[in-house]
């Protein structure tokens, strides 16, 4: 699979795929300004916690090279505006605020150097980032591929794979090691996750590309097709971690409920940088985005009719009795022992 | 609201709203030959339970006007093939097959007639059946609407409002009655309900014809909004009633189990005619639709990758554990009584 976004050195310039014309286009967005990033991880040409984590950091950098002439009192009080600017395109995933925080980080230590050699400081961060993005996605697959055995079939809900990622995925790393390091047949089933459509549009393409099965249902279909008996894991991934739940993407929740009931195995994948364990879901904002999203679908047909209000929640909750286990790159973690392990 | 199916006396027409093009369309297609009226019911022009039941009879009866000349065993035979094609429309629904059999009791008693008086008698009857349903409906919305608070939010997934009747509805009729006979404030919120979206686009369509309050959503935000408490009730149609669960439009059984987790009513309304207490769910065959519909929305945009392959069950199974209640014409029954009213 490509990359979702790429630092190019050459240009100082972040490259990402733009995500909301796949999986019948696939098109390359070049940014070298750090206002076209934050607009493009807030209409989603780059969505899925991890990969807006990155793209946070990266567009700061293209900040940062806007500002580096500066003194550094000015470039410090620009870079807040930009930092601003940033934290302000998507309010629900915690990896955004990780990302701008640890490079906000680089600026505060380095406060004796001058801008033009924080920026720097920043690119390799950022870049530093982006590996660590891969490897970190390498180590879910591994430790999460113990729960799949060999014929499962693994539903998940939204995409969280290479897209949602810089490569490899969260909820689909598991996955891919499974087939691609131990040699296990495992297919995926995708909801299709409106309103946005991510399931069928983004985990249906990166799998088809890769040649891993995959087949797409509605959303609705996922309780009937549990009841059936014909999916063995659930493997979602997580846009925060609180002490009491996991947020991810709206609807989550209800496949959650379903895997309860058939005693089918609920799994979350995610990077540390997801947890937020100073948080519980009182503390969290849920996002509520346009009703455009669900009255007109991807922008090309209407299907509510004129004046009749929409909700539109891109959130849900799901409190941990629901689910098997957190994987994380450090292994997979029951709640106890991550509320022991990430004391307040 | 506008009946979504006549018998014009005048012409010997089914005229019907075409649902497919509704909200943005209002038009009406008239039929004169049951086989437009069996592909009618097929592609879903007309759909919902009770409606397809009218729609299967008054489609037989134009059956029996073009075979009238025949002598009684020829008709009969000929209303054989007649029956099949109906028959074949859509599986699930009970009230197709409960609406050909009554008919067909009309040609089983009337022997002695020659098939040009029988012709009639069925219109006769069709004609009732139409008038039935609508009584029918004003029952099941006035045991309904004892469960409805002023105030209260109601919750109902795809469309068993007047579009799926005759006209006033089952799952709809207790908000009509609580509303326009009692002078309750409710609200409803509509599940858009993928993939034909008959909830975004005739639910809302219907209620805001008739001023009814709706609001539009997306079926993942479902257990959401009953978490933060902004659902009261839950009310929906049912396509067949077995002894041991209800099948309804797929997606039902996931809203039940998120009501069951929130304490929040789930209630059931339908006519007698879509009781089946002879089956089980075993007995059942479930309805695999097009995957088109679900990887190309309303035949407007594709969704999903070429080559991927869709899951596209029509229906699921809500047992009744996960029911507070079916609301008939009859009145308000739990399981027991249920069973007891009508042994095996």
């Amino acid at each position: 699979m490509i990359p979702s976004i790429e630092w190019i050195d050459e240009t100082n310039t972040v490259k990402m795929i733009d995500q909301t014309v796949l999986p019948h286009n696939l098109n390359f967005l070049e940014f070298r300004d750090y206002r076209e990033v934050a607009n493009s991880i807030k209409i989603m040409n780059i969505r899925g916690a991890p990969a807006i984590g990155v793209a946070a950091a990266m567009g700061f950098c293209l900040a940062a090279l806007e500002f580096q002439y500066m003194d550094y009192k000015t470039f410090r009080s620009y870079m807040k505006q930009a930092s601003d600017t940033m934290r302000s395109t998507r309010p629900t995933a915690v990896n955004l605020f990780w990302a701008i925080n640890r490079m906000q980080g680089i600026i505060d230590t380095n406060s004796k150097q001058n801008p033009k050699k924080i920026a720097q400081l920043m690119i390799e961060e950022a870049k530093l980032m982006w590996k660590e993005d891969i490897d970190t996605n390498h180590a879910i697959g591994k430790h999460g591929a113990q729960i799949l055995e060999n014929g499962d079939t693994v539903l998940t809900h939204c995409n969280a794979g290479s897209l949602a990622t810089v490569q490899y995925g969260t909820a689909l790393a598991p996955v891919r090691w499974a087939i691609e390091e131990q040699g296990k047949n495992i297919q995926v089933i995708a909801d299709e996750t409106r309103p946005r459509l991510q399931g069928a549009r983004l985990t249906a393409f990166e799998l088809q590309y890769d040649k891993i099965p995959v087949k797409v249902q509605s959303d609705n279909c996922a309780g009937l097709m549990m009841m059936l008996g014909k999916v063995d894991k659930v493997i979602v991934g997580a846009d925060r971690i609180v002490r009491d739940a996991v947020f991810n993407k709206i609807g989550t929740y209800m496949v959650a409920l379903a895997a309860k009931r058939h005693n089918i195995p609920f799994y979350v994948a995610a990077p540390e940088s997801t947890l937020s364990m100073n948080e519980t879901r009182k503390d969290v904002t849920i996002e509520q985005r346009d009703g455009k999203e669900v009255s007109n679908v991807l922008g090309k047909v209407e299907i509510i009719p004129d004046g009749v209000e929409v909700i539109n929640y891109a959130f849900d909750i799901t409190p941990f009795d629901l689910i098997s286990g957190i994987i994380t790159e450090h292994g997979i973690f029951q709640h106890r022992e991550l509320l022991k392990k990430y004391k307040k």
